[in-house]
């Protein structure tokens, strides 16, 4: 007898007929001996209650917003266990303020500060399946919260640790997490297992399978996660938290984004505080700098590259040529049309020349090398965007993740 | 500076722009410096909402469609809030489960046991305008209740009974209560006052402003309850506690009903427990029995004569024919083209003579009384369907209740 929390959301719980087949396959785990939580979410009802807040108020009280919202979960968390009592299952919804979820007070984005697991396990105990509205919360002061975007792994990771379950199963449209983007290499394969590290890289780096946070609170609280589609059966992704076993390649996945932005000024003085005059009134304009690199010319003066969102790259030029015109610094060049790869791979911590093979494989293809920045399981670059698919299936290749590939992992 | 609770449901609350007309009524009173409690009810999800129910369930578990149907004010109350804060009120929204509106569990007509008004004076104190989603409650193991058709009436009395409100106001689609149906008598006039007897006598009768229960809580607890129209401006009709002045007329109102139906049992023995059969067998299948009539023939039988909801004819006749087998009693008569007219008023109390004016005037214009039945308050009779309009017409104008009635009550 083991304890799984599994998370329905959007697609899979947006008409009856879904929520019914989510009941049938909740059931069906239940019939086999498992105690079951389940996390649902929103079932596509957030646009139609955003446009009614909008159409009152065009800036809502963002308290009111998430009251409002909050109703999305509580219907689709009635029909789960109606659904599932039709079946025979014994079932009983909470909202979120029911098992106090209980936040901090962001609304719109609030932050899960601890759960009240009493009632859901004497639920469990009487043989329920217990069905929680993901994504809400409620504050100290008893006000309705909202967790933002992906809240609903979230709910479910947390409540995962909060009653020590065997695992944690987030149902998306997608049936795991993979070695890189199929739809730009159809070579790529869905990882057996991936360590939260990995993951963490891989969701900050645009692989959109899991909200980040929930990411995090599943390291931090040792929940072991699995990712899986709602409309396959299939094993999906485990994310663990061991270190890899030897015979395990030492790259994990390919990550990419083309929502990058360059900007480069010239001829700073050489100064201790510049960088910091630079980034800082870019930041100030609550624009997210990501990649900074710094060349000390011979003249006593320095070049200074930065990426932002490609969606600010306007914003952030123009703060930058005033930033130019008071540093009297000679120039400021820009360049809308990058993209960053990412390899991803926690073997990098003992297995040196990872990034000197991948210097030589995009050498190879003819792709210059504009920037580069890593971490202790990371190599990012910069290269030209028209490039992107070409350096993806390149290093994929390389790096021994194709589908096919027996090949052992060529250290440069 | 006095405190008003308000009460706006269905049709008022029914689209965007409704909510923005009671956001700016409920504006205008907390200009005039009045603190403000609004109550809110569904704006016409209810029906959308059991729809989903049904195709998931066909009986769906009553707490599941407590917590499915909650949301329908849960929207109410955030957009109403959004709309008074667009106006420049502060406002905050609250659940049944936020301001402990606690129930007991019956689950679709669940009842108002205790309120907490703590965060609401809380708030008030704070300037704000609070409301409330009505219809809701919470019971004592945090259960989402609901409490049944026209239950944000009785949560509006019982947050102003809470708050010792200056006034309870209920806002609808008419602007008051009439002496009676202006559909059938032109003449009809709204009353300015009304005692909370009379009202529950006529919201027995087929008077369907407010909810009865919502009248017996403002009896209860002494709150002034006032019915008026979310449409148009006027003082609508204030329901009190006050013997009338001796200058008001005796009778208020003129109800009647079609929804009735007349079963006799003829030549049933005149013995002890008869009656007790008879009628037990109809409320065994939860049928209401009304009005009852025994006369005693010289015969040493009984004849038998009671009233049931219309809709429950066929089956009451099919339980009384087994019983008239069983009680070996002569035969069994039944009509269900009958009417019940009530004429109402707390001045009955101190004034004899209003049956036998009834009954003189019904004579006068040729209508058979089939039976009668008498409160302290109220007098009424079965009646012919078809002379329904025409007694009520009657009955209106002999008890002076006409709109251009100059004319003295006629005691008989």
């Amino acid at each position: 007898m083991s304890l799984l929390v599994q998370k329905y959301g959007g697609t899979s719980v947006g008409t009856v007929e879904r929520i019914q087949a989510v009941a049938k396959r909740v059931a069906a785990e239940r019939a086999r001996g498992h105690d079951m939580v389940v996390v649902s979410a929103m079932s596509g009802e957030t646009n139609r209650l955003l446009a009614l807040a909008r159409a009152v108020h065009p800036n809502a009280p963002p308290r009111e917003v998430d009251v409002l919202l909050a109703t999305g979960e509580q219907v689709t968390i009635a029909l789960l266990s109606m659904a599932l009592e039709e079946l025979g299952c014994p079932a009983r919804s909470y909202t979120g303020a029911q098992v106090h979820i209980r936040t901090d007070s962001v609304h719109g984005r609030a932050r899960i500060t601890a759960i009240d697991d009493g009632r859901v396990r004497q639920d469990l105990s009487s043989g329920r399946v217990v069905v929680i509205a993901g994504f809400q919360g409620v504050d100290e002061g008893g006000n309705i919260t909202t967790l933002g975007r992906g809240g609903s792994d979230t709910t479910a990771v947390a409540m995962a640790a909060a009653l020590r379950a065997d695992e944690c199963q987030i149902y998306t449209d997608v049936d795991g997490v993979y070695t890189t983007d199929p739809r730009v290499c159809p070579q790529a394969r869905r990882l057996e297992r991936i360590t939260v590290e990995e993951m963490l890289e891989l969701a900050s780096l645009g692989a959109k399978v899991l909200q980040i946070r929930s990411v995090e609170f599943a390291g931090k609280y040792r929940v072991p996660l699995r990712v899986l589609s709602s409309f396959d059966d299939g094993p999906g992704t485990l994310i663990t938290y061991e270190e890899p076993k030897m015979e395990q390649a030492l790259i994990s996945g390919i990550a990419f984004s083309r929502d990058e932005a360059k900007l480069t000024i010239k001829g700073v003085p050489d100064e201790p505080g510049v960088a910091y005059r630079i980034v800082g009134d870019v930041a100030s304009a609550n624009i997210n700098v990501d990649m900074i690199i710094q060349n000390v010319g011979a003249d006593k003066t320095t070049d200074f590259t930065f990426t932002v969102p490609r969606a600010d790259y306007r914003q952030a030029r123009e703060i930058l040529e005033k930033t130019a015109d008071a540093l009297k610094a000679r120039e400021v060049q820009g360049d809308e049309r990058i993209a960053k790869i990412s390899v991803v791979g926690v073997g990098m911590r003992s297995h040196a020349g990872i990034a000197s093979t991948m210097f030589r494989v995009l050498g190879e293809e003819g792709i210059n090398i504009q920037m580069i920045s890593t971490s202790e399981i990371k190599i990012s670059v910069i290269i030209e965007e028209k490039y992107l698919e070409l350096a993806v299936r390149a290093l994929h290749s390389a790096f021994g993740l194709d589908a096919e590939a027996a090949a052992a992992v060529p250290l440069a």
